[in-house]
């Protein structure tokens, strides 16, 4: 039988990640290296500490360290947020927090509590494919705005946002990566962040501000106070803000939280009743007490360290390899390089080639919605692969843009710059 | 500010859950006897084993145990869950099978992937809540059938479908509890099982089978082959499977599965991709080994007598308290009995007052979806507090329903039997 004819409309318009594709393909590929998927380090896991939590917390002593947990999330955990949110200067209450299934569950709550089918939801060009499919499942429109090197345009933004209403359309949110960009890495300055508080306000709309990356700041190049959510300084409430343990701690336990408006947090945490009741409930426990034994505070400066030696590690390795053909701003902070190849490579049509000779990115593509695409970017990780093996997955890549350019005699204007 | 203007529709139209709501205000009071949520009990967790297991998992050796994992699921927890279905009748491959966040992530997933705005899905009168705010959060109707003392009542399916189709909507499903229903502790007959399918294939339409408590049989009264999967005979496609380890290993992992044909299951893995990208991936380790060492079948005549002996000490209690005023029929497996009160007590009134008294249960009406709300009925569980406690529990509720009764002068003309 065939099920084409039972399908909502929202499940037949969904695609698979372009992210999640790729590294499924890479999967199957003994020595590949994955610059792919934003993974962080095994080596920055605390086994130790978390081994040790894991043996107290399943002595039976507390039973309900395994029962069903209340949808907001671990009481403790939530009063361990506030402070982990007054440590980035926003003053939140109990009453505005959430715990969630990742990160990817608030895009998610986001997407069903206030898009309908045909509202907009505005991202930076490019986005998180994440984000960007979490609320186009919804049936919304998602429209990108560029970016410059200090991130969203801001003259775009208001192009935009009139163009869309102009056309009919209610424009919900902006969603914004402010620090160290998936997957541009860019930095959004303190100037640009008011300025785009300004700009909610005075078109009364929401921002949807995504933080994974903010406490992985590079100390060569950026500092604490270049990483100052939006959300804190955002007294009327303007600002959905969502961060995550899974870069810092694990992604494995699924922990993640929200701070929004009291009233839009009731609505999350009511969708979320019915989504899965709760997080992972010995998962919330093993975090919470990771963070109460300081572990995730303490252990901050050798990440920031761990992933500056990587990036550094990924620059040199570009430039000795590819240096004379792509271009990237360097991140300061953060996973990511986002690299430019030459006129003349499609990453998209680069990917194939690269897999086989045992390397992997994420295509530019992958990040854009709209007529932005542009197929001569990639997201190259510099998070995962040890420092050698990445070297070597640089090489390769240089291997097969080699090849590639030697092959494509195409002249340049009948290469699709834009999809 | 206000956020009214912000929610989508399917967000300004969700109501907070029944059961949660009641479990969160018998929090607050000391001493309650919770006979309302359905949780399982935790002296049949095995702690000693889990700790065992997670200590190894921790050891850092797998790094993967940590990490992001695929949105399927852990590949050798889904060959283990082949081994389970095979063992409950069902011949599943690896492609139809999708671990959930908890079964109540597979109640939203059929909901996202098979149910626009408009469209009816169909439940027994009265059904799991869960699953009815799942469906009705994406603008679905859920329009209900009723129940005999066998399940679902076909002649009134075939009338519910027939009058449904005539006022021009798209029945897409009827979503059924086969075994020990939630609330009504219901087992359907193996015979009323087939024709459901036959209905299903004539009629066109999926059935969803929720099965969360099909290996808790008690065996004074039952046997296994009496919970044999509507799925397991199902080689045409109709059936979407859902089953959980929630109830038999603990519910704070939220690990849960799907069986469903393998179209369709790419659909859910696109989904979830978007969700929560995976299900905890430490949590599904640890069920998997648990499932590798044989604990979770070993474990299962224990499960049976602990839950079996709980039924009959509030069976014992009802009788010797409420013997004269309340009714319900025996269960033959799984964690509720659905008790039927006297004329006279409306079970949403009654509530205030027993919780006062120091007892909480779920009202009847938390389980319908339309006119058929009776608030004579209130589901009443078994499995969660110690069989002393479960005693006082009951007592209370006695002197609650006395209370009542005497206070309540009003003719039984003026009671509102239905809304």
């Amino acid at each position: 039988m065939t099920y084409e004819g039972f399908l909502s409309r929202a499940a037949s318009h969904m695609q698979e990640s372009g992210i999640r594709k790729i590294s499924a393909v890479g999967q199957k590929i003994p020595d590949l290296v994955p610059l792919a998927a934003g993974f962080p380090s095994p080596d920055t896991f605390a086994w130790d500490e978390f081994r040790a939590i894991a043996n107290d917390l399943l002595s039976g002593k507390d039973a309900s360290a395994l029962q069903y947990g209340p949808t907001r999330g671990y009481a403790p955990l939530i009063s361990a947020l506030i402070e982990v949110m007054a440590g980035r200067g926003v003053k939140a209450q109990e009453s505005e927090l959430l715990v969630t299934t990742g990160s990817q569950q608030g895009l998610d709550l986001v997407a069903r509590v206030l898009l309908d089918p045909g509202d907009v939801a505005l991202v930076e060009l490019p986005s998180y494919a994440g984000a960007i499919s979490a609320f186009r499942n919804t049936g919304a429109a998602i429209v990108g705005v560029r970016q410059d090197a200090d991130g969203v345009d801001l003259d775009d933004l208001a192009r935009v946002t009139r163009e869309q209403r102009a056309a009919g359309h209610r424009v919900r949110f902006l969603y914004v990566v402010p620090n160290f960009q998936n997957p541009t890495g860019l930095l959004i300055g303190l100037d640009k962040r008011r300025r785009l508080l300004e700009w909610a306000t005075r078109e009364d709309v929401l921002i949807v501000e995504d933080d994974p990356y903010g406490a992985l700041f590079f100390t060569d190049v950026a500092q604490e106070s270049d990483t100052r959510p939006i959300k804190a300084d955002d007294p009327e409430g303007r600002v959905i803000y969502l961060s995550s343990f899974s870069k810092t701690l694990a992604p494995g336990f699924r922990v993640a939280w929200m701070v929004a408006p009291a009233p839009l947090t009731s609505h999350f945490e009511v969708a979320k009743q019915a989504i899965d009741i709760s997080a992972g409930v010995l998962d919330q426990r093993v975090v919470f007490r990771a963070y109460e034994q300081g572990l995730l505070m303490s252990r901050l400066p050798m990440l920031r360290a761990h992933y500056q030696a990587k990036r550094a590690a990924m620059e040199q390795s570009l430039r000795a390899e590819l240096g004379d053909t792509l271009s990237w701003v360097q991140p300061r902070g953060g996973f990511f390089i986002w690299a430019r190849f030459p006129e003349g490579i499609d990453t998209d049509a680069l990917i194939m080639r690269a897999v086989q000779r045992g390397v992997a990115y994420v295509t530019g593509s992958a990040f854009y919605v709209d007529e932005g695409a542009s197929r001569r970017w990639a997201r190259l990780s510099f998070s995962f692969p040890p420092i050698d093996r990445m070297r070597e997955g640089v090489k390769r890549l240089a291997v097969a843009v080699r090849e590639e350019l030697a092959e494509t005699s195409v002249p340049s204007a009948s290469f699709p710059a834009a999809r």
